[in-house]
């Protein structure tokens, strides 16, 4: 294990950004591409996982954490839904978001328990935190943010929308213009607003971005986007948010030392 | 020492923001006074400590991290400005701020080492990060940024201002916003713009916010400044800045799902 300089969490824990926002109209997912093991390895990897019975039920997974770990969790989930005779249950067959979301905490947990073996338990190198969001017919959509641990929160009125991984530089504007009205559309443009801010920030955050929407009581995947580097909305975005605030900025008054 | 969940840094390591920007016309401080020890143990600190010598020299230090070491610094840098027989130089008496910087380096990394005793060498648990700015006659102002190490850069055209403490959510704005020829009275906007979105989003960074302006060849402590609470303008500046970031959202296109 690699201790970083002055105490700052391992750099994995934070080349990672995932939002997804419980509006009134259902749930919209975004999350980062890029996965590093070192400035001289820097790879792209989908966070975002979905899984959909059109009609019945569809999820997503977005993941921030030590790759390894989220990908056997992503390998068992997806094995036991492929697998129906099984006598675990799978996402594919558990009749709340609540209980996927147990299945999904307990899968974190045991990976994260292997993978340490006799370590200490409080080595946090293989940690994972993952936010799981979705519908099963008949019942509104739940959005729900797993930690390593297993155990999990679940979103609210007061606390509609979760973030992982490098989450503080993208949380301001989320925080100001952020409303459960919102459009997909316009909830869109706030989570490119918030990954712009990040990904001006901190390179380990980079592009493409994967988006994804699911709308309430539609039981389907819609509107699957990958936003590439040079996508000429994000592009044009982030130069009109960013003259916006300049202008913002001068607008305002100035401090005064009477 | 207290292990955090998920490995974040010990809570005292983020309870404090500070910043310090390098313009054309001089320096400018900023920093918050909450200091706590659990949440149920929060205190109020200057985390700015000032020398001057009116016409000669003047320094402003910035202090984040562990509040005994911080401490410890400031009062043997004061003791040597007191006792001027003594041999060790002072920060009243160095030819130059570089050799300022170095006096506080290498008393901060004594003060770490001390604290540790025979601890491992990878304990972050007494650690601090420092920013010294000032200027002596008939040199530039100047400005460091030093590590717990004692080492220290200094900031530059392509670095014009450092933050320590819980830097991440107000940087997005002195990203955007900040320029080389800002008034004092428009930096002290923005810094108030940085502080009141970290202050939103971090409960450990706390009001009243300490000010400080070091105008080039006044030699002098200008515009000492407490801004309280419940401040006029800062509470002013908070909510028309809100609102302008609202309408800036609100004016720009929205994303589309052709």
């Amino acid at each position: 294990m690699t201790l970083c300089p002055r105490g700052e969490p391992e750099p994995w824990k934070k080349m990672t950004y995932c939002v997804a926002l419980k509006l009134d109209r259902g749930l919209v997912f975004m999350s980062d591409t890029r996965t590093n093991a070192g400035v001289d390895k820097v790879a792209t990897y989908r966070k975002m996982q979905s899984w959909c019975k059109p009609g019945e039920r569809v999820m997503t997974l977005l993941s921030a954490g030590n790759l390894a770990t989220t990908q056997a969790v992503i390998s068992l989930l997806e094995e036991r839904t492929l697998a129906l005779e099984e006598r675990d249950p799978s996402l594919m067959s558990t009749p709340t978001m609540f209980q996927a979301a147990r299945i999904v905490g307990q899968t974190l947990r045991e990976v994260i328990a292997e993978a340490r073996g006799e370590g200490a338990s409080g080595d946090s190198t293989f940690d994972a935190t993952l936010i799981l969001g979705g519908q099963i017919q008949g019942i509104e959509p739940r959005l729900f943010l797993i930690y390593p641990e297993g155990n999990f929160i679940e979103a609210s009125a007061e606390t509609p929308f979760f973030q992982i991984g490098e989450t503080k530089y993208g949380r301001p504007i989320l925080v100001r213009a952020f409303s459960p009205d919102l459009t997909f559309e316009d909830a869109v443009k706030l989570l490119c607003l918030s990954f712009d801010s990040t990904i001006k920030a901190n390179l380990s955050v980079g592009m493409p971005l994967d988006v994804q929407v699911i709308e309430t009581d539609r039981l389907d995947l819609l509107h699957q986007r990958r936003i590439e580097q040079d996508d000429a909305y994000f592009v044009q975005l982030s130069e009109m948010f960013s003259e916006a605030m300049k202008d913002a900025f001068a607008s305002l008054p100035a401090f005064r030392f009477e």
